[in-house]
C-alpha cells in the first residue's frame, strides 16, 4: 500500500540474539539505514531455502558454501540493501566472501559462520569499502533493541518495514520466534520472498530442513507480487537454545512466516488492494496452489482489481489456462461475499454487491470453488496499478 | 501503438471469397462495423485451432461441432465484436447455433457449414436479435472488395485493422492468401491470436490441420502481449479451389501468419515499443521459445522497456526462472545492437548504447544467447506502460 516514511517499530529478538543498523552510503537519504546485522551470542543452528533461478546473486553462492562448510552453524549474519551483487561475475563473490571474513575476524568466529545477503538493482559492483567501513560501529553497536532498525535498514523498494514475534511453550518457558522480511517486488514462489529471516531461541531436534521447506510451502511460497523471481531469494530459518517440541515450533515458525508473507503482498509495488486468492474444491494442495498462482498473476484480473472491477470472467479465464481440467459447467466464483458465477452463468445481480465489496474494503477476497475435490489453498497478493509501472519503470534512473 | 482512428485498409481476397461488415449495434460508435462475415461461393475445407482454455466461448464449441459434421467443409464464417458469448451457459450456446442456422438459411446451406467466431466481454448474453436483424443485410452487401471493412469490424480493443496478403505461384496461376485477425490483450500462446482468418484460393492435398499447427507454432503462438490466454481464440485456415504443392502454400500462409502475430504485438494494449526477443544457442527450439515467452512475459522486462532502461539484469534473470539450466557465467545479453553482458561480467560501457537503441527505435531487439546449441526462436512482444492497466482497469465500464 503507499504509505508516508515508514516509522520506527519495536520487535523483540529471542534470547540470545541481537541486531544493529547503520547508513553506511548504499542509500541516498542519510537518516535511512542500509546495512544490518543481526548476531547471535554464540553459533547457532541455521538452515535456509534459496532462489531456484539459475542467475544467482553473489550471496547465495556464498551461503551456501559457508552452511556446507560450517555444518550449519551461523554466529551472524549481514544484510544490505540497494545492491544486490548480483551478476557480478567471479569478483562479487570474492566480494562477498571478503566481507564475511572480514566480520568473522572482528566477532572471533570462523569465516564460514558469517553470512552475507545483499538485494538491490542487478549488476552494479558491490561497493565493498563502504559496507567494510562500518562493520566495526555495527559489532560495537549490537543490542537487543534494535530489531526494528534492523528491519528498516533491509527494505528497498518496501514501504514499511516487516517483522513478526510468536512464542510458544518449549518445556518449562517461553519461547520466541521473530521473523524479519523484504520484499515488494520481483516476488513469486519460489521463493516469493526475497530475503527473510526467521529467528528462534529453541530448536527440534529431528531434520530442520525439511521443516523449513514445508512450512514455507504454507507461507513464503503462497504469496506473488509479479510472477517475476528474483536471483537473491533467500529464506533462513536460525534457531538455538534449549531443545524444544517439533509441532508448536513449526506452528509459530509458520504463523510469524504467513503474516510476513501477507506483509509482503499489502506493500506489493504500487499496490492499493491486497488480494487472498481462495481457491476450494481442489483435487490436492498442489492444484489448489496452481490455480490460485494462476489467478493471482494474471495481468487481467490484477488490473480489474485495480479498477474496482468485479470481473469474475477474468478470474475464471486465469483458472482456465493452468492446465487444471475444471468443468466451467460446474465451479463458482465469488468476489467478497457475492457468488458472481456458478453452474455455467453468471449472476448479474450479485454485480453491485462484488463491487462494494472492492471499493470499501483493501483487504479483497477472490474465490473459486472448482467442485472436483476437498483440498484447498489461499494465495496473496495485490492488485496491479500504474505506480507499479512507475516504480518499475523508474526504478534505475 | 496508441493512434488515432483507424484509417480504411484495402484488403484483396482470394479468388471465390467475398465480405461484409456492418454495425449491427453491439459498439457504441455508429460509424464503426462490429459485425463482420466471410463468405465462399461455394464450401471449401477449412481448419481450426482453438484455445487451451478449460473456459471456452459459445462459439469454440459450435465451431467444434459443425467442423465435425461439416467434415471441415465452410461456406461461411460470422464474426462479432464487443460481445464473447463466453461463460453464458447452455444459452449462449444455443444462441451460436441459432445464430449459424439463420445465417445458412439465407445462404442455402447446411447450418454445419457456417462457423460464428465472438471476441469481447465475458459474460454478458449475446444480444442475438441485433445480430439477426443485420443478416440480409450482410449477405446482400457481400462483396470481393470488402476485406478491409470487415478486418475493421472484428477489432475490439485493437486500435488498427490487421490483414495481409501474399502471393504464390500455384501449378500455371498465382494463388493468394489473405489472413485477418484481431488481437491486443490477453494474448498468449496457445493459441496467441484471438481471432485470426486465413483464406486461400489454392489446397494442397495432405493433412492441413497438421499444417495449420506447424505454421501456428512458427507465428501466432510466438506472440505474447500479457500472458493472459482468452477463452475465445480460434484460428481458421480455409482453403479452395485449385489443388497445388504444399510448400509454397504454407510458406505464404506462415509469412502471413508471422506479419499479423507481429501486429498484433504492435498493437498490444498500451504498447510504445515493439519487442522481439532473440533467444540464440539453445538446446532445442522447444527451450529456445520458452526462454524467448518467460522473458517477453516478464512485467519487469516489460516495464524497463516502458522506461528506457536497458535493464539486462532483469532480462537474465527472468530467463534464469524459466528451468533452462544455462550457465550464468557464459550466456551473452544484448539491447540493440549493444552487448551488455557476457562471460559473467557486465559491460557498463555499452549501457549508453543500448539506452540510445530504447530511445531511438518502437521496434526493440532484446537477445540472449544460452551457448548451449544451435537452436533459436524470435518471440514478439510489448512493452508494459500505465495505459495497459488504464485499458483494462476500465475496459468494462
Amino acid at each position: 500500500m503507499v504509505q508516508t516514511t515508514p516509522s520506527p517499530i519495536q520487535v523483540v529478538l529471542p534470547q540470545g540474539f541481537r541486531a544493529s543498523a547503520v547508513h553506511c552510503g548504499l542509500r541516498k537519504q542519510q537518516d535511512h539505514a542500509d546495512l544490518g546485522l543481526l548476531i547471535a551470542g554464540e553459533a547457532q543452528k541455521a538452515v535456509a531455502v534459496f532462489t531456484q533461478n539459475r542467475l544467482c546473486g553473489a550471496h547465495v553462492h556464498v551461503c551456501r558454501e559457508h552452511l556446507q562448510q560450517s555444518a550449519g552453524l551461523v554466529r551472524a549474519i549481514l544484510v544490505n540493501a540497494r545492491n544486490a551483487n548480483c551478476a557480478t561475475g567471479q569478483q562479487g563473490i570474492a566480494d562477498a566472501r571478503a566481507v564475511c571474513a572480514q566480520l568473522a575476524q572482528r566477532i572471533g568466529c570462523p569465516p564460514e559462520q558469517v553470512l552475507m545477503c545483499s538485494t538491490g538493482p542487478i549488476g552494479a559492483p558491490l561497493p565493498k569499502e563502504k559496507i567494510l567501513a562500518k562493520l566495526d560501529w555495527l559489532v560495537e553497536h549490537q543490542s537487543e533493541h534494535a530489531g526494528g532498525e534492523f528491519a528498516r535498514a533491509i527494505m528497498t523498494t518496501d514501504t514499511f518495514p516487516k517483522a513478526q514475534t510468536r512464542t510458544f511453550a518449549a518445556n518449562d518457558r517461553i519461547a520466541r520466534v521473530t521473523g524479519f522480511a523484504k520484499g515488494a517486488g520481483m516476488i513469486h514462489p519460489n521463493m516469493a520472498t526475497m530475503l527473510a529471516f526467521t529467528l528462534v531461541d529453541a530448536c527440534p531436534e529431528g531434520d530442520l530442513q525439511m521443516l523449513l521447506r514445508r512450512s514455507a510451502d504454507r507461507s513464503y511460497h503462497r504469496v506473488t507480487i509479479d510472477g517475476d523471481t528474483s536471483p537473491n531469494d533467500t529464506l533462513v530459518l536460525w534457531a538455538g537454545g534449549a531443545t524444544c517440541a517439533t509441532a508448536p515450533f513449526e506452528q509459530a515458525v509458520t504463523e510469524a512466516g504467513q503474516e510476513l508473507a501477507r506483509s509482503i503482498a499489502r506493500d506489493g509495488e504500487g499496490a492499493t488492494r491486497f488480494l487472498t486468492i481462495e481457491v476450494r474444491g481442489a483435487m490436492d494442495e498442489a492444484e489448489a496452489n496452481l490455480v490460485g498462482r494462476t489467478i493471482a498473476t494474471s495481468p487481467l484480473v490484477k488490473t480489474a482489481v485495480a479498477g474496482r472491477d468485479p470481473n469474475w470472467g477474468r478470474i475464471l479465464s486465469a483458472a482456465g489456462r493452468c492446465g487444471v481440467p475444471f468443468d466451467a459447467e460446474l465451479v463458482r466464483v465469488w468476489v467478497g461475499p457475492a457468488e458472481v458465477y456458478s453452474h455455467g452463468v453468471p449472476h448479474p445481480e450479485r454485480e453491485g454487491e462484488a463491487h462494494q465489496h472492492l471499493m470499501q474494503n483493501t483487504d479483497i477476497v477472490l474465490g473459486i470453488d472448482l467442485q472436483r475435490g476437498i483440498a484447498q489453498a489461499d494465495i496473496w497478493s495485490c492488485d496491479l496499478t500504474k505506480d507499479y509501472i512507475q516504480i518499475n519503470a523508474d526504478y534505475r534512473s
